[in-house]
């Protein structure tokens, strides 16, 4: 059921154009996926989702074992069908939400031990009980259960722990039922070039269906990343999908289009969103200040969606200093919509042989007058 | 622009069937009011409350007064506009909520004196203010500014609180500029027969388009209700629309109705919603509880509405104790349908001369087993 098509690849860049055959249904890429972390996305119904165009969400590990369980989803008849969302699902690991833990965990070469952020009871995953708890979700798209390193961390750290993550990956494989769902591989290695060469090589001599880039976006600068994907990108098989794990901000996704990533996830928008910041075509918003309170204009007089077709910035910074549940719907829906046109734009820029004008375009405007953000 | 129309009286009860047209369209009664305190029904956009049948909404003058300001509506274009809903508008006075402040207001025969409970500051609203403030809003229909005394009261508190209600609503009257909004008395009283009586002639004689009985739901048991309304309904104009403040449980809603109430408004569906409680069929069920955490069954089997087609208790369960947005939204459209469908239901049974039966159904079942509440 599971294949990737690459229709099509970009000129003056590494971006391309591709799809993605699912169980759930075709996912267009490059693809930016919306956070379900709790088996929801954050305020939002799948509808919602759908009409915005999102054809495919990540939920989390972590955060659905420990609440309402993963047996309790297997019993309800499987993620999709409990949360009523049809179309397809990528799960992660729970790796990177259990090493973030800090204190709270304890890594072995077995697995991790950790302590639950909602009641504090002691848990055990291992990569094998990883991939159990994700073949109870029942998501389209498992990862492997990954040690994820810090930034900036040493050499040998770095090393132990990609060396760790492939020793993993293979349990993971050993235990992982081929049913219709497949497996990604998690390239680790630092920042760190001899590191992700050894990472993606030791992966790719698993042959796993795609390959994940992870322990990005955990606070080093973006050119820092952007140098990992340029190393990294090309030692990753051509006709699998690639996928760039947590990462969301406008910059980042495009500049990761151009190094050849097809996949994207992160709750920057959704988060951003319920603090009442909005992204529009002339940079971020924060629509929660006093300026906006007496303006009836919409977020961003370009944009389509729901929320700028119907209501100005004085009602929606109303509705979010009063504390008021539609507000943070409102934001969350232009954000998704702002990041979905995006995508959308990226794919058609590609496929017209435009995407190196067309990244350029966005960011003159995106970032005019605003400092390039270091961090995401 | 405003009439009402009485198309049906029933021959057993005091029901009726009635059309209200305002400028914003025609509301079928009787009638339930979905409450938007702050510019919005809480969780839900316009579109899904028209959807659930929302023919008129109320909002608040007193919140909307503090926040984000009547001026600052007005300047949107009127609360219509400001909230995206082109449908009927009902706005309270203010009264009820600034007598509810307690230690906080100070009343005298010029108006009252309070202090906002979102930042302390004082504030003074007059009858004239009221009429002023609601003008601003661009409502449908307004409400004069009145005294709502507690229960229980003495005799003479509530003599002076009625006649001091009256005063008021001569000087709402005077300063009403009669364009499309029209003006609704407010019957007060207490729980004393004659004062009843004496509000609602010395109202009448007023002239007002419509009548609302005010001070009830106040704390008295619903038996004390009934006979509020069975001797004061009958001193109000027949070819005029009855709104009974405050009232939304269905035991409540179908008593009125059989005593000739045409409309009614209560945060309750939507308040008990956002605590996990929801009302089907059988009664109330508590969908928070323990007992619900396995249960892939919808809210209400009989429910046709978004949240019963598409979800389990369980799933509603998870996102209501995982704090997700999603559970209050979907309990809240829930609650809604369910009261929507009821008033339909009573409509229905009043234009097919079987009310009596109906309402007797509806307790048999919705109470089986449970105590009747004696408080709202």
């Amino acid at each position: 059921m599971f294949s990737f098509e690459l229709m099509k690849e970009c000129a003056q860049t590494g971006a391309r154009l591709g799809r993605l055959n699912t169980p759930h249904g075709t996912i267009n890429t490059p693809v930016f996926m919306p956070v379900g972390t709790q088996a929801t996305v954050k305020t939002m119904t799948p509808e919602e989702l759908k009409d915005l165009g999102a054809e495919i969400i990540l939920s989390n590990t972590y955060h659905l074992y420990l609440r309402p369980g993963d047996e309790l989803i297997k019993r309800a008849g499987g993620l999709h069908r409990f949360m009523n969302w049809n179309r397809p699902i990528l799960t992660d690991s729970g790796g990177y939400q259990v090493f973030s833990l800090g204190p709270l965990r304890k890594i072995t070469e077995e697995g991790v031990t950790f302590k639950s952020h909602i009641d504090g009871s002691t848990h055990f995953i291992s990569p094998e009980r990883a991939v159990e708890i994700q073949m109870n979700l029942g998501s389209d798209i498992a990862m492997v259960f990954d040690e994820c390193p810090p930034y900036p961390c040493t050499y040998e750290y770095a090393k132990n722990s990609l060396e760790r993550t492939t020793r993993w990956a293979k349990r993971c494989q050993q235990v992982h039922n081929l049913g219709e769902q497949v497996q990604f591989g998690i390239v680790q290695g630092g920042a760190f070039e001899d590191l992700r060469k050894q990472s993606a090589r030791e992966l790719v001599e698993l042959g796993f269906p795609g390959y994940s880039i992870g322990g990005l976006s955990v606070g080093e600068p973006k050119p820092i990343m952007y140098e990992v994907l340029d190393y990294t990108v090309p030692c990753l098989p051509k006709e699998k999908p690639r996928y760039l794990m947590g990462v969301g901000s406008p910059d980042c996704l495009l500049e990761g289009i151009a190094r050849g990533i097809d996949m994207f996830d992160c709750v920057l928008p959704t988060r951003i969103a319920r603090n009442g910041t909005v992204m529009t075509a002339g940079g971020k918003l924060v629509v929660r200040n006093a300026s906006h309170a007496d303006d009836f204009e919409p977020l961003d007089p370009e944009c389509k969606c729901y929320t700028c077709t119907n209501y100005s910035k004085a009602y929606i910074r109303h509705l979010l200093k009063a504390n008021e549940v539609l507000g943070i719907r409102l934001t969350t829906i232009h954000n998704i919509a702002f990041i979905m046109e995006l995508m959308k734009g990226a794919r058609e820029a590609i496929a017209a042989d435009t995407f190196s004008s067309f990244k350029k375009e966005f960011f003159s405007r995106y970032y005019e007058g605003e400092q390039l953000e270091q961090n995401i």
